[in-house]
């Protein structure tokens, strides 16, 4: 932990971050410039870097715990998108003068409870001052064996498409934490809520995903925009059934009260789920491999040659969508 | 890169970004959820990671190609203070909105001027939208053979202390860049704006100390401060002697015109020279390692039993220093 300190940097790392390193000596318990990460004999180290800004990824005022979880999750989720086993993480935070050792505490207690969920260590980062909202940056860090990683590039045509668990409810669950969705029930503003807050990163999927599924990617843009990111780095096209795609019980009560349009679900961005595709003869295999991890594993259409991506709806007939992923807080 | 896109990331990446990744064949031309870094057989990577934050870090207006070299040269300054052979670094920006094309071009064009000069590439990040100042993090990754790296714990009691470079230029800098220093000479002002625009990572001295000292640190607090830590860190004490702290010739003519005491120099901050141990049997292998390098290399004191830093002046008397490298921009 380098650069120019704010006041009693080295009291906050030593008292809230430094029992996050114990697990990793090669963190010397932050007290170096640097980490040592000695990755197993012939495996590679897989990296990913997601910021969150407040304001913009969160509402100002969201309970520090809740934001360190779900900036872990975040990268975590990128991990399992790789197929990657999560191994450490280094974290950058730019906070602003008024967030005191109270926020710091909590926010390190989040971390520390996630990462013992997730066998993930810290091993170091930076902390600085901001006279603007809170940056929250972090690294995470992934091995595999040889360098066998899940890739957006590998899909090839008549692949079949699957996404894990449930998609959309982040989206929703961003309108309920901002107060919207008053007609529906406390407890589907609650479940949506919490997928937004605390999305669950796939890795044990992602890992046993490296041997059968020619691409992945996780959804954080939205299911559409991040199929299209698929094909264009495949070169293929996609078509995909919106009544195939896979919808929380809260989530089809906010559909069928009005709450929101089919559309809105799948170009809502937030889930963390895996969004992947496989050949057809390697069906089975992934049913299989979803009862056997507990996850929810739904095919949801195929690719093809040419480019893009098409929504049908229960007839064969192109939705069109509104938007494709790009928004704003 | 993924995450909540600003407009036009996904350009912006591809444009100015993508060309930066091109020698790093596991970045995956920035097209996936994260890159694949395989480190040579038997060796251990090293990761660092300093944020910067406009106006804290660096003057807002400062050139982006300016800061995109310091951001680098910063974070690669602590791979050398570990011993570390440097390979690759990821980015994680946090933009304000009226940040343009411009801008982003001018940035990545300073990282590609320094990553050729440093042999590292870029293999991935995130660009996201604040409406703050500019946070701008960097993770460096390294390599070290085995797990042999510098360390700041390792010095022992009678061990020789040393630094590279010239101390104190940085803090006269920053105060060039901010207007001040006028009676100074113009040639004088801009010598040392530029040591603290463009510092000098000591990367191959770094590697090569890795068999010789017995701890090592990056000036980035200032002289006194790290010099604290390694004690601290090393569980020894330390004195130094103010006259031994190498000077340039326009610190100097700061000193003798009266417009910075030594005591500036050595609590100010940013020189990223690295101060470090050894024991004195080596003591001519250190200064033939400096001669070989062209690195300066100047012995300012020894190590001993307690604990704290100590410095003397000419007649052996201990200065007061109103600070110890705390310091707000």
């Amino acid at each position: 932990m380098t650069g120019r300190p704010k006041s009693g940097e080295f009291d906050l790392i030593a008292r809230f971050f430094e029992p996050l390193s114990r697990a990793a000596p090669g963190a010397f318990g932050l007290g170096n410039d640097g980490a040592l990460l000695t990755p197993p004999a012939g495996a590679s180290l897989v990296v990913t870097k997601d910021l969150m800004v407040a304001g913009v990824h969160y509402p100002e005022g969201e309970k520090p715990a809740v934001l360190a979880r779900r900036l872990l999750r975040v990268n975590l989720s990128d991990l399992a998108a790789m197929g990657a086993d999560a191994t450490a993480y280094a974290l950058g935070l730019a906070l602003p003068a008024d967030v005191g050792d109270g926020w710091v505490e909590a926010f390190a207690g989040g971390l520390g409870l996630d990462q013992d969920a997730f066998g993930v260590a810290l091993i170091g980062g930076d902390t600085v001052a901001t006279a603007g909202p809170a940056v929250l940056s972090l690294t995470a860090f992934g091995t595999v064996a040889g360098a066998a990683c899940l890739t957006r590039s590998g899909a090839r045509e008549g692949d079949d498409i699957y996404v894990s668990g449930t998609v959309g409810d982040a989206t929703l669950g961003l309108r309920a934490v901002q107060g919207g969705l008053a007609p529906l029930a406390p407890e589907d503003r609650a479940a949506l809520a919490a997928r937004f807050r605390l999305p669950e990163p796939r890795l044990a999927l992602g890992a046993a995903l490296v041997e059968i599924a020619s691409c992945a990617i996780d959804v954080s843009d939205g299911l559409v925009a991040d199929l299209g990111h698929l094909c264009a780095e495949s070169g293929v096209a996609a078509r995909i059934e919106a009544d195939a795609v896979p919808l929380s019980d809260s989530a089809r009560r906010a559909l069928a009260g009005g709450e929101a349009a089919i559309a809105d679900l799948i170009t809502g961005g937030d889930d963390y789920e895996l969004l992947f595709c496989a050949p057809p003869p390697t069906r089975s295999t992934v049913e299989a491999l979803g009862r056997a991890l507990g996850v929810a594993v739904t095919r949801i259409g195929a690719t093809a040659a040419g480019q893009g991506v098409t929504v049908v709806d229960a007839r064969g007939r192109p939705l069109t969508l509104g938007r494709t992923g790009y928004r704003h807080f």
